[in-house]
């Protein structure tokens, strides 16, 4: 007598890798598996890492598939003599290893197409428990593995994320999604610019607290994130249609409270509605950035399609170069410094004209660690953004690294075009 | 009869709490235990996450106690209801919870300070396992708590950095460090570009082999990364000198074996060793990029003091920007097109002489997802190098997302600009 099998309800995922056990590095591929176990409905309990130890790996392995309906391992799949997830998954579950003749195949047609020969060790990777189901890797030479335990899923996926996340994709919409449950969990975020995490809760309190109690209960979380507050809205339920709707309300009262600082409803992010706003109103954007050193024109062409409307720009560290490349008169550097209001609007305007672009950008101050003045201390950023309705400058002091200076001007000024083009659009709409 | 204890050799960590489960958030706290047990020469054996469900937290604590001589759990001792640890722990080890007004006092203290009454929940935080030690909070209102079991030692931390870390650096210099073994953890790190894993492998096998068995046993990890692999050589030892004798000679022993693949040994990345080399050769860096939007530039700018050597650069996306900002002839583009080898010469030879830089970089290529056609598919990149002994260009092709192809490009380039610096100091010295 054979029936459906149950449900899966739970799961645990187990990183395996001795790196993963340093200082330097940390498993982000659970936060990926998370948010794709949420929208099947099935429930993260616990996860692991464990380094690349034979006897750890197989307790850690055998005392997850107690608890949880799926365990998911990444990593450890690789040819050399530390990838050991196949061997033990072999071991603690008694399915010996047998080389499978299409895989060996494979791995050597990747290395013929790149006109090597694959290295012997890369037969380890052909090894499949017996019964296992073989998941293919059309971005690395590891297959995956898939093997039914009874009731229980077992899935091995390489550590790489551009190999494991296509691969988890295919298995969770073919073999997944139809042993999930009913109930998903659902999620709407808004993304705010230009205010504290305690003014957001502030403002929106009233409105997400009654959402707990409501059906479909809503949890609402509020996270602080580098240069803008998250809020994520999360309901768990059968009801597809009353969650999106129940979302979609609790989401629009919350986007009406916080008003013009809440840049993104739909988890996008601020390049990626810059560009759209640009792409929308037909308008080009050229750059001309000091201290930001590149970041802000990089941010702006990691949307596809940005060549549509990003112009180009300059990184401008030296004067001359300024001047050169983004006609900022020299006398004005001389007068006011490098880092100012008056050089970032001639920035701004300067390379919107140069570059024949709709909407110009000027950045301009001191990334640090060295640099800072009393009066221009490591942190000062002068922005300026030059569009058809004029020119818009502001003066702000950033707290942090390099990096994180970096980051958070390029931020500025991405808040700083949005702000215009949605202003100027009202001024035309008007 | 009672002996001193045995060494602390092996530990676990587990991270409690629901938040560290989603796709948000990211335990942090044990990287920075992972390497002050390193430094105690403690082997972080298996990290772990859990949700704050007593039953889950049970079993993953009662496991961890089996294998490591020190379990450490940081997070779940606030005052609500959610918050297990205590009662967890107390429960797995058979140690009834019990009111230490000592606790009390001090809770209502802090409270009192701020013109406040404690809330009777903090209560929770008071109570406190048989026998436990308990670990002073100077930052937050949850204290600490050290639990001996047999030889075995539990250590209980609140989840907020700012009250864990202090809290463990002292636990681990009065406690932990006298029961640590002698033996401490060495690392060093050799970064390659331009092979793959398998051929750093199968070139550095019969270096690192024999070392696993020497004295002190050094243990390798062979890593890949975006576009470059590491090699990680750790020793155990109580004999530091003797360690970083042994560490520096399979170092340079595996660095020889490369060659000039191997770009840093020293753990440093390729944009601060390019950054390096720049600053040796009292040369400067100017940049054309096109598909690699800027993060060519950003990358070299992330590092301090690149504003000595970066004279700046230029992101052409369109071709008239290519023309007007690094002299690329219209002609030159009309009859080879953007993505060839003729105009990256002309954008790195262009931008070299606009910016009066030693050394120029010209970038074009496919990032994609668009724009592909079959003869030069997505991820076709042509990056030229031009330095005073003359242009050096070549044609990749990068596979992966937009975002990828980016990193791959600025990546190339930079290990182009390298082997050009290194080649040229080598002509003058020769």
């Amino acid at each position: 007598m054979t029936g459906s099998p149950a449900p899966l309800r739970s799961a645990e995922i187990i990183a395996v890798g001795s790196e993963l056990l340093g200082s330097k590095r940390v498993d982000t591929n659970s936060l990926f598996l998370a948010d794709e176990l949420a929208s099947l409905g099935i429930s993260l309990r616990a996860k692991a890492v464990v380094g690349d130890r034979r006897s750890d790996l197989a307790t850690v392995f055998r005392q997850a598939l107690e608890r949880a309906d799926l365990v998911i391992l990444t990593g450890g799949l690789g040819p050399t003599d530390d990838d050991l997830t196949r061997d033990v998954v072999s071991e603690v579950l008694g399915l010996p290893l047998e080389e499978d003749p299409a895989i060996v195949a494979d791995i050597e047609a990747r290395f013929a197409k790149r006109g090597l020969r694959m290295p012997a060790i890369n037969r380890r990777q052909a090894m499949v428990p017996r019964g296992a189901t073989v998941l293919d890797n059309p971005n690395g030479s590891a297959p995956g593995l898939l093997v039914n335990v009874g009731e229980r899923v077992v899935v091995l996926l390489p550590g790489p994320p551009r190999e494991m996340k296509p691969m988890f994709e295919r298995v969770a919409a073919s073999v997944l999604s139809p042993r999930a449950g009913r109930e998903r969990f659902y999620r709407v975020s808004i993304l705010v610019a230009g205010r504290s995490e305690s003014h957001v809760e502030e403002a929106i309190q009233p409105i997400y607290a009654p959402l707990a109690t409501a059906v479909p209960p809503i949890e609402t979380t509020i996270l602080a994130a580098p240069g803008q507050i998250e809020v994520h809205l999360t309901a768990l339920s059968g009801d597809a249609e009353l969650a999106h709707r129940s979302l979609a309300s609790a989401r629009d009262r919350i986007v009406t409270a916080i008003g013009d600082d809440a840049f993104s409803a739909d988890g996008r992010s601020m390049e990626d509605i810059v560009g759209g706003l640009l792409r929308d109103a037909g308008s080009t954007i050229a750059v001309a950035e000091s201290c930001s050193g590149g970041l802000l024109l990089s941010r702006l062409t990691d949307i596809p399609g940005s060549s549509a409307y990003v112009r180009g720009g300059v990184v401008a560290y030296s004067n001359d170069v300024k001047t050169a490349f983004a006609d900022v008169p020299a006398a004005l550097i001389a007068e006011h410094g490098a880092v100012s209001e008056p050089v970032a609007t001639a920035m701004a305007e300067g390379i919107r004209q140069r570059m024949d672009a709709t909407v110009g950008v000027g950045v301009t101050g001191i990334a640090g660690p060295g640099g800072g003045t009393p009066t221009k201390p490591v942190g000062t950023v002068a922005i300026a953004v030059a569009a058809p309705s004029g020119t818009t400058v502001r003066t702000v002091r950033f707290n942090g690294s390099r990096a994180q200076i970096k980051h958070y001007a390029s931020q500025s000024a991405l808040d700083m075009v949005r702000r215009t083009i949605a202003r100027d659009a009202a001024v035309r709409r008007g």
